[in-house]
């Protein structure tokens, strides 16, 4: 099976990296975690990248914030699918990072979630491996049984909460 | 081959479509395209995405401005990647639209790109189809190959032109 | 008399919902609280819609965060009118749901009130129950009167506090 | 049948407040079309808020740009449901009158539809007088009906051209 | 010497209204401080306007958050100047505020100030009330010098722990 | 009577400045008009505000876009009250001069209008000169009741245009 | 003499990246103009850059668009200072580019211009040059001072044309 | 050696004024840290940049908040590089001061870093003394090394913590 990558532009990105490495975890996907920056160690991103898919990633998630260079440099290296998670800065909220992130130019695209989702990250690298793996498919769809179910729970708990 | 689809929320968004149309057609990938409303017919909606794996996509590109819920009306009925194309508006520019695609909850993720991105819709999705198939994945160097030398040939002509 | 439903996207906007509670049972409107969510239980959310006014709901006031589907999904399978409040988060302060809530297509219209407006989602479904209900505008009327007097008694305190 | 009143903060809204008309009248509801100012002419603001619901009216829709205080000011003085409608502007896209028109202290609700949202104005009007109006409701359905046959007719179109 | 009136739309605003008793004051300015509502009691905001001139009052600072019509709504009915101040909220920062206070129509001016701009407010009151006074435009002189001093003292703190 | 100064940051921000003349004019009061750059000519400024008091100005108006120094600055040097008026740009709407000329520290007011909104400059300069002139006073309230009589004719064509 | 590198992202910056040639003329600064896309020829980027202050250039104007990584691929390569000018979209403005551009992370700095600056990258280009260069230092005062006379002959246009 | 100075628009931007410090200590170049306000004492701030030249500095380095005329207002006034760092305000986080600092007009450039960048104001102080200074460029080469090392020691840190 492909794994999938995790580059964190600095180490203080961990908690938003954790939430995707859960998610993977939780669908037994493979998956590395590395600290690349693409401002401080920009020939290691380009190296990771360039050879992603023949060491067998499937899919690579980066996550930075403010400026947020790092998807769309790691995605000029490689072909494989690169998902972008913009994090939240204490001054703009992520905005910057959300903007660097998506308006990539056409023929290098980024994959963008949410502000600081590491976990949507992480079920869209799901969704990616999935296509050509039944499986992993189903285990997705299992997963989201129990989040409707979850669903259900609280509703249950709130109706009898408020009923009158 | 598993195909793409190409799902427009207004037939306005056409032109956005066109150029994932185009990327796609240039990368031999079979695509559909429709239009449905998440808010007009969001039963066909519903329909569509539920049985999108089964009747062979292997990814979704849902078009789609203002208040742009259709990525996320698709992504909650099927395990198939989406990807959200937030379409530019007259008053706020493709904000709205862009918010509404990008800040999805956990668990039911939305692949975003560019404001108008539809190119690079295609584009990613040529890359999720890909990781498990070499011919496209070679097609897609073989592209990014020309679109270096299209850069390179217009540094040419800059060059020549600004040279003192 | 007909009900008034509060839906939470999430048991997180909680205290929002609890703000609208709080004034529909000032005014005597019988009233259903649910969690539903559009993306990850969307079946459950178009049957409630479909059979809403069937049920004896007049006004539906749905509550979310950052994409925030909901209240545009109600609105789709339903006529019954949509009071749609956006909730605010961490990184964006609401903008994100605000755009998602208020920028809807035209024919599928949703009611917005302000960010964690809660409050003002009751007094609105107030309002929309009263049009033909001449008890409750008198109780809408005597409540905007306790308004009244609560700004001038703070505002004769303040006189009193600041006179030279 | 109670009146809808549709109030223009300047005659240069015009083009928003006859979408609304148009759909009024497809609903067959009676309205009244004016201008009034909440700035130049606020008194007729009050005096016409303050009998609106005594003369007949069951809502009543604000039309106004930039500061946008209309819909507010009406709401101020009556408590029959009022219905904001942002206006574009040519500098900040309607932000501004987006922001002032839907962040309503409690109390004192505005129901704010999109920018420039005449047409979704007028829908949720007719939604709000047919809360005790099944004829209302009925046509209501019948529309979002024809509007679901017109987003099947354009698929149609769509897909019989780009089939390959 | 004409009064300045401080008109607090609710108050929770207290804090940024203190600011600006306090310059009045220290500019010997005689001021009255208020709380009126736009939204709640609007009647009251009338009167206090169309009789502001009459009774002696020769400028009025209108403190307003979210959609912030006091400002606006007290220079509809009165043409002595008005200096609002928009108020910082939790969620969009006074984003809100600001531009339902600065973004007024011709011929209703508002002279608008930072969000939270008390003091400010303070210091442009006496400015206006300066124009025909040439004793407070001394003390306004002998303020100006004084926060200059200010500054040089901190500038002199600053240099010397620097200093290497 | 005094003076009304109206400062252009730059010759392109003429069309604001004469929606300003225009105001004046119809109010009778003197004014210059002057082109000065708070970055190109700041020593000019300096100059022009240091002796504005002394050269018979009871108002300054400064028009200027983008980083919009232009009011702070002249506001540094004198303490006659200061109107900004932020002027669009082509990419941030304006955004970028409201937020400077607004957001000034304590002890330095500008009165900031609308963004292009000479015209508001004009009426806050004609008020802050109507304060100890009771003839300006009263051409005040004549020109706000002949804009109010524009309202009301305005809604008289309106009405006769849509009656049923 | 050292030289200026004005790179542009895409060709289609051009007009942005001619008000800086024109500014780099008139100062007499030998430059040299190029097309290099960060993402889609990095690996020129990266060259150019590495050996930037080995060629002679003592200073480079990065000049890009939407998530404009340029200017920090570029200064992660060289220690040669970095202008990034942001280019205007069509959609958001060039928020998105100024944000990109601005909000690097510390340790990799940019020197970010005004969205469309290409005339400051020039001006600000000959200022770093002008450091140790006496000669240049001469030319940019004699630059400034033509400037402040262009503001006063239009001042004298503008004051002779409003003469009352 | 050509020294930087550090200007501070009021003391409470001396946390961001000490990372800037900070980077220069450890590049050893001389510099004098100053509190002097564009608003307050805008006669000292024209004399420090007047002389800024023949005094001995060759870059200078602006910290400033809100409507932050500093940087500008002391490009104005001299022709050395001034870099521009904008100060996070309470209310918007910064965009405010960011505008204002980077929108500047043709001829007069500011070198904007991020908001709080005091680091980034510091290295690229650093760059610009090192256009022709080999031994501060060799000193930057060495520190942009150790910064690659620090990654890459994360990296380690984060693989081996995460590895399966």
């Amino acid at each position: 099976m492909k794994k999938a990558a995790i580059i964190l532009g600095s180490d203080s990105d961990l908690p938003v990296a954790e939430k995707c490495v859960s998610v993977l975890d939780r669908l037994n996907i493979p998956r590395e975690v590395r600290v690349i920056s693409a401002h401080r160690t920009p020939d290691i991103a380009r190296e990771f990248a360039a050879h992603a898919r023949a060491n067998g990633f499937g899919v690579i998630v980066a996550i930075a914030g403010k400026s947020a260079a790092l998807a769309g440099v790691i995605a000029a290296h490689t072909r494989v699918p690169v998902i972008g998670v913009p994090v939240k800065s204490a001054d703009l909220g992520g905005m910057d990072a959300l903007l660097s992130t998506v308006q990539m130019p056409p023929g290098v695209p980024v994959a963008c979630v949410a502000i600081d989702g590491g976990a949507n990250a992480g079920w869209l690298a799901g969704r990616i491996l999935a296509v050509d793996d039944d499986d992993l498919a189903v285990r997705l769809d299992d997963e989201a049984a129990k989040m409707s179910e979850g669903v259900v729970k609280k509703d249950d708990e709130i109706r009898a909460r408020f009923s009158q």
